[in-house]
């Protein structure tokens, strides 16, 4: 679900801005093009790898397609010290590749490792950790797979591959029922229509209406379980707001079938890889 | 320094990944295109507000021109229950410009503020802090446009207008006069030369052969005490390596001229923002 | 939902298309830039107006944003003789831009003709004419909104915007239960799945597995009924495959809930439209 | 004739539309990367076989240049059942290909079986049957590339190759001869200058001042003769308006040296081919 | 014949490349947003102006479409000290555009005012100059409108809207009938075929089988002449290979009908045009 | 310092803007896509080869990979009649890169030969012939590049890799030491400081507060010969302005540093390079 024929011109762009006009000046001056080297991603520290092969790796390929590599699987765990990626050939083509890989790989692996953490706290209560569209302009694809890497699921990745009726939608419409059958009406078939309700009389309209997902934003874990109560499996009920390491179980055993956190990408830290080089 | 020209190409490009082939279906489905609404964007915690004129209002402006909105000043200190920016247009041109608008608005202000931070420590003494090239890739200029907001300063922006000889590079020519000299030789007589320096010898060689700047990474504040006595000002000392909050100050006391800090852009936690919307 | 930002650069392709590397060398030879005009688009035969004013005029705006226009409303039915579409400014920039608008109206027109008598034939049934992605390359939003202007409504637009299970996808999984599971686990939580079903006995597996949408493709209209009575409304049900505006009514009385049809885009023939122009 | 360098842009463009941004969610949740498979084009209909090998074959080259193929040459006829295109690679990419190669091919076929159909009406009088500018906008050059396979020939791709003189140019100019001079003063010299005449006396005009073309538009067979006679090969003659497949004999028994059809390509229906897959 | 719409796009490609990642760093440090100056394009030589209206000020205009301006026309001669274009507008802006503004306008002025020497060499003789496809790579609309400005004319854009048939098409085909037969049958009839012959045998060949165009590539006068009186107008006449000043009039006086010079465009000296600003 | 990835995307524009919509009419009329040929660069002159293998040859590869060629090293001074770059190859794919290949060779060529006889004149002398931001729009990678074969060396590339202080910016701070103030607090510590000086007053306040380089423009040689004085190696001084090969050896004894010269890009003719082919 990375379509590589897509990434290459998002990793094009991405070393353009890191070349600039003239590429990397200081190697340039005093490499040769032939002298080869072997250079390997060590991971500074415990974390889930994410983006190895199919991002880092790629980012060096795109440089000299010559370059031969091997990595670590998706979503394996690997320690500080150990090895991630393994990579040879020129030494001109690793170093100019270096930066923008890590700048991905550390990124990328930091969504993932955040997520399995929420993901080891709701486990095995039959539960989704999902995303938002709260992702890095220009990243979403790239983040949103980290996500998955890491154990999570996927919201919609745009405002055309999803319905989301909010406060202002049902304000405008007057009611959730004419929201929902405005909606219904408009959109393609195949997607399924989620609306975020406030209160407990509000989740009844959503479900007299056939409403697929309601979303319960910054509600406290009581009225999540009435709310569970009522749906009675009829519609997905999806937690939101103020979500964290240590509540994220709490609001996992109200029954809620999924729940969405913002902070899996706009507020992962990058974690800590750096490349060594054996010329 | 923002060139506008070119920050609507990417700006233009976030909004179609956020738009999808089709745009927003939800709103499409509810609002006619003529219902005007007033919206603002928030402030949910203390932060250095930046970029809500020059980036987060023209995603609004790409969408719809004649949205007309007021901002705060960048680098303005806001507190929580402030609004940042408010807006005024279609209703539906404003929630379709929403998402996009607010990552980037919450990730610069996001790096201003942890920028910000630093800046306080150190201050009065005459040392920079300064970001580096652990960026998102794609938003260079803009992660370096938040730093400067924060009152930070900006190194090399790519590979290609500042040059930088690391240990690989010193090692191939096998002396610090020889890599400078390589190195001199071929690049444009407009740019500096920095070199990294493991130790006071190496220190010693770079102020032999007249290098610009010399960087020190992972070095304790007694020899970085030791370089600036030695440099005497006839080149820019730059400190880098594990510098946190808790012990920038007394890196800065060294009398370093230059402290570098990847965290400012790769681990800057966003900042709370949300948008509020008046129909 | 025809995005603006986007279709400009649809439209300037098309142009570049059209103007070649010095744009239009007759008249440019003998119009000077300030010669004014009036120019109309006339109908040849009775047709429902699809992009006159958002797609057609569109192409004007961008090769001079001072032409002004009035346009028909989309949907609207027109007669032969009947102005669509009138057009002031610049005769240099009515006859540069009068092929491309000319060729865009002519076919969504069409589409959005053929669409409407299709649904004209099926009503009041409760049942939607839907679109396939059998459309044009690269212009797959154009033509989808034509359908929508004829009444019709829009399937997936695209492989990831939607799930449709076929017999490659059975054959590989092993069983419809299995493979509905893998999709189930692999999508967001936003998207419906949709299982392509040849046999009734395969109807009741998807009903049993909480498939939400069944696609009955070539199959008579005997089993379709067989089918209804079956779902009771568990499922959406889709026929597709040979349906032409002689057999489309019967289809729809079996009591699906769609009926797909690839010809609304491969094949409406497109509809006569001419330009006129008053110097 | 098909620039492949260029092709690949508009498939990429292609395949963009119909991934969209995730690429196919179905197939990437049941095959694995490496379940190999044999696909097939079968026609559904007799028809002329146009682009096979030269643009679908080349979809699936971009979605995995390991696909091999073996493809039925460009004009041959095939029957109802034959294969035309035969493929082996990953499943997975077989798939992702599918829908953007049959859609160019369906209608690449349509536009070469209906142009044959008109050439095999006119053969073999010295006539030739021509496209126009009445193409789908975004696929010109390869709806042309199709007329020729169909055994038609191609008039000018753009505005800017090519000269056509028409009335609201004549009515400016204030006569043929001036506005013939005015264009043959301004455009390259290797272009030949075409005029639209509507009466027998524009057809002396036109010879008069040496022009090489001379569009007869919607005039009557009668009429059309006595150009031709008028014309004594000093000009070409293109008749065109209102040309089908069962008056284009006539026509072109009236000595003409080209007719020009633009439903060629706006009006060919896609023929119907389907994609067997052999897992 | 100079299309905006694309011209535009070249134009931001040109600025991109002059104003790097970041601007005029120097002029950003000095200057505030709303500092407005006047600006003046002055001529430092005698020189033909092309494209100060058309092309330098369009580079102002994208950069701050308020810039206001005042320009020669194309084609008039300007001495040393006249003003060419006056701008007025941000001076941070004007300084932005000022180099890119007068690299085009600088090149452009220098071959038209080249092309304006060899036409008037050749005054009042009927016969053409024009250029030829030693154009700069990029460049080719721009250059080719100043041959037009300085009085030439154009020879073919690209290999697709002309027909050049040279030693190696002949020695492939087996001979000039045969090669103009195969081409004539391939190409749309809107262009003319040209041939490059080298012997008066040639020319015969050339205009028995009906050639429009004769190229006579560093052929003799006396040669020239005769190919003029074996012509009898039948055939455009070329005349092309070291041509100079000192020698074009010589070679028109043959009676040939074009002159063709790649000089014009590959080694026009710029002219010498300096912006003097007015704060 | 040529990045190949970014090459690549210029060299499509260039061979996009040469073939047009339908590329090379007339040989693909006449030869097959499998008849081979060999093809030879060959000099019209004496000149320094430039960019033969890095940039003519890279042309050919993009038409078609499968291309093979050897090249002249760049820097190698070649005589009139000798050989450049071998091709072999389709001889289809040969003549369609052909002109634009020799488009760039014979430029880049130009200017590596302009910039040796600069260098020669100047030689053995501690200075060196830099180049400007003077170059073609669109090619300004390139032509540096050929000023650095040539001998030469590169200043800076863009507004935003360089800082330059001119008049207009010192009238608005007031005095150089503001000005150098506002730019240096501004600026990436990167980089270093030029300030253009009129007068030795200027020199002496450029000297006192530390300014990098300073650009004496236009001034007479006992002039620069004081500056040289007055600088005793604080600052890099730089020469620029009506420097011709007759007087480059003068200001060069002046003992500036850089002596720049417009005319190198700006002015250099382009060589004469031929292609022969032999089927």
């Amino acid at each position: 679900m990375l379509e590589e024929l897509f990434l290459r011109n998002a990793i094009d762009a991405f070393l353009a801005e890191d070349l600039g006009a003239t590429g990397d000046l200081t190697s340039a001056a005093i490499f040769g093009p032939h002298e080869m080297a072997r250079a390997e991603f060590v991971a500074q520290e415990s974390m889930i790898a994410a983006g190895m092969a199919r991002v880092a790796a790629q980012v060096f390929m795109r440089v000299n397609p010559s370059i031969s590599f091997t990595a670590v699987e998706d979503g394996q765990m690997v320690s500080a010290g150990e090895s991630m990626l393994t990579l040879a050939g020129p030494v001109i083509d690793l170093l100019k590749a270096e930066r923008v890989a890590l700048n991905l790989g550390q990124r990328l692996s930091g969504i993932a490792t955040l997520t399995r953490r929420f993901v080891d706290q709701v486990r095995p209560l039959p539960v989704a950790i999902v995303d938002t569209r709260k992702t890095t302009p220009g990243l979403r694809v790239l983040e949103k797979y980290a996500v998955r890497v890491g154990g999570g699921r996927n919201h919609r990745f745009s405002l055309s591959d999803g319905v989301m009726i909010k406060d202002n939608h049902l304000a405008a419409a007057g009611s959730i029922a004419r929201a929902v059958f405005l909606v219904r009406a408009a959109i393609p078939h195949t997607l399924r229509i989620e609306v975020e309700a406030d209160t407990l009389s509000q989740v009844q309209d959503c479900l007299d209406c056939g409403v697929d997902i309601i979303l319960l934003d910054n509600v406290d874990c009581a009225t999540l379980r009435q709310a569970v109560e009522m749906a009675k499996g009829r519609a997905l009920l999806e937690a939101s707001g103020g979500i964290r390491l240590d509540n994220v179980r709490q609001v996992a055993e109200t029954g809620v079938d999924l729940i969405s956190i913002g902070a899996l990408t706009h507020s992962a830290p990058s974690c800590d890889i750096s490349m060594r080089i054996f010329c």
